[in-house]
């Protein structure tokens, strides 16, 4: 058996997700598997590096799944560009470590959550953004971050409340850019938890609004509590960026 | 009477154009005017500097339009950003010489084409970009458009073959930028033919892919005619990117 890993971009807009329990729900997954199982005439198993909610885009989402078939690499990547929907396209295609899982593997994952901060709208990109109209105070945003930054328990940073298996992560990095009305929060770690993101940069923007202070985090983090924590930011200014894997491992 | 300038930002995907002669159809001026008429109480006039064809975008379309109400520019640009839908946005609202005309006083204008040279689509920004899978040879595209600069009759790259008036232009300048996979060509001129851009795109598309020699332009604008010309580029590459004025006239 081969196995094969893709490198893969989508517009998350009009999808139910990366995976879906309800087979009737458009996802990515699902319209991947569909278009490779026409391609190679078997059953396609397409395990993601993890799934990513209804709205989350992708710039570099990582898949594999085993196969029989004798085509190259360059045919799948021609054929699948050319019956995917215009709003996923895969970047790469490459034959893989017989062992290579893109889930297990995975050493570092990077999302950017990206904030509109301007009372008037990006008609371009907006699907990509959330806008916040009244000023954001990037200062306080980063001290808040460097707070979050680390091993710690995230649970009050978590959706799911009734999680049994361990709620550590390690935040390696929140970096907080600007440029122009454009603020992005680069969020890179070695797992994230349900909603994690979305709820981070719910908090640090309330935190950048000035209806926090920077300092709160870490009691925010102490308290395990999800009620302490600020709301979840909406999934459309969300983007799975990279996922890092050792090079020797594909 | 007050005359108002406002700067304007479109995704023209959905609309059938800036302007039409259909009450019915949808339209970036036509919505524009309902949500100023529905704020200001008054019919308004809106002058575009021009129109730009059914799925063509502008990143700095300009237009004005006078009114007797006493609201100020800022509640103006408030007012339509809060109404429109959300791929339209005024940038700026400002008072002008009461003469200002946003057509009849511009002294130039840019478009740009932009074009995705790569068999692999662009998910986030197909929506602006014409993708063109086979290579493109970029610098065959700058000796065709070098031929094009200046002052010419520009009959043959005119989608309206019984045009009656004078279709001598002044195209300053094309500039072709490479970046990646991005191929971007800059259109300046002092004013432009019906489908005139697409036109001259669509030839120097050719010219890119080997299937026209640079040096036929100047055969194409001799013949003044539409046939010798290559196709017309599709819209959704097409933004209108500045309107440029005199200083002092607005």
């Amino acid at each position: 058996m081969r196995n094969i890993r893709l490198l893969i971009q989508y517009d998350g807009t009009r999808y139910n997700g990366w995976q879906s329990q309800e087979h009737t729900e458009e996802t990515i997954q699902g319209k991947l598997t569909r278009v490779l199982e026409r391609m190679l005439g078997e059953e396609i198993d397409l395990q993601g590096s993890g799934r990513t909610d209804a709205g989350v885009h992708a710039a570099g989402q990582t898949a594999n799944f085993r196969t029989k078939a004798a085509v190259s690499c360059e045919e799948i990547l021609d054929y699948v560009n050319r019956y995917l929907p215009e709003d996923i396209a895969v970047l790469e295609a490459a034959e893989a470590d017989p062992r290579f899982h893109s889930r297990l593997w995975s050493l570092r994952k990077t999302y950017i959550y990206r904030i509109w901060n301007s009372p008037i709208p990006n008609v371009f990109e907006r699907k990509y953004l959330y806008q916040v109209k009244e000023p954001l105070c990037v200062e306080r945003m980063r001290q808040a971050a460097a707070l979050l930054e680390g091993t710690h328990d995230f649970r009050a940073f978590c959706a799911n409340g009734r999680i049994k298996k361990s709620t550590v992560r390690t935040l390696e990095q929140i970096k907080v850019e600007q440029k122009g009305a454009e603020l992005s929060l680069n969020f890179t770690g070695n797992g994230f938890l349900y909603h994690m993101v979305r709820i981070l940069t719910g908090t640090l923007l309330e935190a950048g609004l000035g209806k926090r202070k920077p300092e709160e985090m870490t009691q925010i983090l102490m308290s395990l509590n999800r009620n302490q924590a600020g709301p979840m930011a909406p999934a459309r200014g969300l983007c799975l960026w990279k996922v890092e894997y050792e090079d020797s491992d594909i």
